[in-house]
């Protein structure tokens, strides 16, 4: 199933895509209920989505046209944690890039986006040359808990995902390189596209046999596929909850493939105008404009 | 005015400290909304604090034994923004333990500590082997915004802050420094004592002449002022609202000054038993105890 949350008639729900419409389950009297229009308050709940795509009724239904996605979760309750040089070829081209050797990081490399940076499919994200002038895109997928916890094992880690969705890891790389550590340049405000949807974990079957890939003006700068994360999604979760107690609704950005701007020669980086689309397979596509 | 958060009687309030009581305007049916049971709504709101101190009634006023403090705000709406190596002293300590040259970073280092980090005062710290052998004590000054904004102009920045709180930014240095980007290692459960007081901006003259200090088991660990960050409160607020927006209820930890453990000749790190005090003169001491 893929879940979103969208605006329909100025009022905010979570609504279940179909085609070119999508199903807004609290517009049914018996469905009108906080999880119906909160997808945080749908995770922490206990309903049978299966169960309730049993009853839809044609009351439900809205043409896709007619609301406006947001994020999926629209303001994640804390930051989005994100693994750094988690695919080889990426770690190899950052390094080569700042003249280091390239290898894979001993230990994940982990760091956060601010909730304010989240937007969603279509939205623009703002550029802003007083602030960052090296602007670069990283597809990513991305992995939403529906269950927390500590010491959570890798065996079991999966059973902790209640779906999967696409975030644009967006980068200022001049903030992010001046300032060492990484938060600041990747939390700018639109620098967490995320969406359109959220796919419910039973309809993944294996969350590292994606491919993925990210388009700038409809050229292919990222092809890969998530069997090449070095530290796949299980494991970054035991990694995660090791000394963190985890929650429901955590939202955690897996990192990127090669193929960025900033190593490219000469680099390229994205100005107003450009329309940055990642794309993981059965998961969605992600699309936003730069806009000056 | 110092405020903070506590449990009375099962419940959740925002208090008023005076002395050995504590006053809790929620007890009086004229104050009970929810900007007296939650720190984040009365910042929010535009309620003129020295009104309502001015009508206290006996009837508000619990002793301070009768109720257990949380931190000022016990889970922050993002994670806790903490500035590294903003005290020149630190700095080199830690250039010198890691084999580098020590000078004051260039830009500000940032990176953050999540809000499932966070504890009161006299609240315990886990200590868990598995996970974390080294254990490091940071005092700082925290910092609560009252207002939020983008581009806030150092001259205006102060005006954004609600109030000063006392922060230990515990670290856990094995995982800190094998992962690179701090945020594992500075996110452990227990990880972020804050309090046990928000005191209001109007008390504070300076941010930049407050003593700070620490203390493990009595024994004064760091001692210094905080004129001497680096960056100092107003210009930390004028980095961090560049590219991202701020918000009220945002917290920032502004940094720690020399004398921290890894850096000892031989390093010293928190073991179970161990009492940790964290001063900031006319903000408050927080103390935790670390326990297996």
């Amino acid at each position: 199933m893929k879940l979103g949350t969208c605006v329909y008639q100025q009022q905010t729900y979570v609504c279940i895509a179909a085609g070119d419409t999508v199903l807004l389950p609290a517009l049914d009297a018996a469905f009108d209920q906080p999880a119906w229009r909160d997808m945080l308050a749908l995770i922490d709940s206990d309903i049978d989505l299966q169960a309730v795509r049993n009853t839809l009724t044609a009351a439900m239904r809205v043409p896709l046209a007619d609301v406006t996605l947001l994020a999926p979760i629209p303001r994640p309750r804390k930051n989005v944690m994100c693994l750094g040089l988690n695919y080889l070829e990426h770690a190899q081209e950052t390094a080569n890039q700042i003249g280091r050797t390239g290898k894979a990081p001993q230990y994940p490399i982990v760091f956060t986006k601010c909730p304010t940076s989240v937007i969603g499919h279509e939205a623009t994200v703002p550029f802003d040359p007083e602030t960052c002038s090296q602007l670069d895109w990283e597809a990513e997928l991305g992995v939403v808990l529906g269950k927390g916890g500590k010491k959570i094992a890798r065996e079991n880690a999966l059973a902790h995902v209640f779906g999967y969705t696409v975030i644009n890891d967006l980068s200022a790389r001049d903030i992010q390189l001046n300032h060492k550590q990484y938060f600041l340049g990747k939390s700018i405000d639109g620098g967490c596209p995320m969406g359109p949807w959220i796919v419910t974990a039973d309809e993944i079957a294996d969350p590292q046999a994606l491919a993925i890939a990210c388009r700038v003006n409809g050229v292919t700068k990222q092809a890969s596929n998530t069997r090449h994360m070095i530290v796949d999604v299980a494991s970054i979760i035991e990694w995660l909850s090791r000394g963190m107690t985890l929650e429901a609704g955590d939202v955690i950005a897996t990192g990127t493939p090669s193929g960025v701007g900033f190593v490219r020669e000469p680099p390229e980086y994205l100005l107003p105008g450009d329309v940055v689309e990642c794309e993981v397979e059965g998961v969605g596509v992600l699309r936003n404009t730069i806009v000056g």
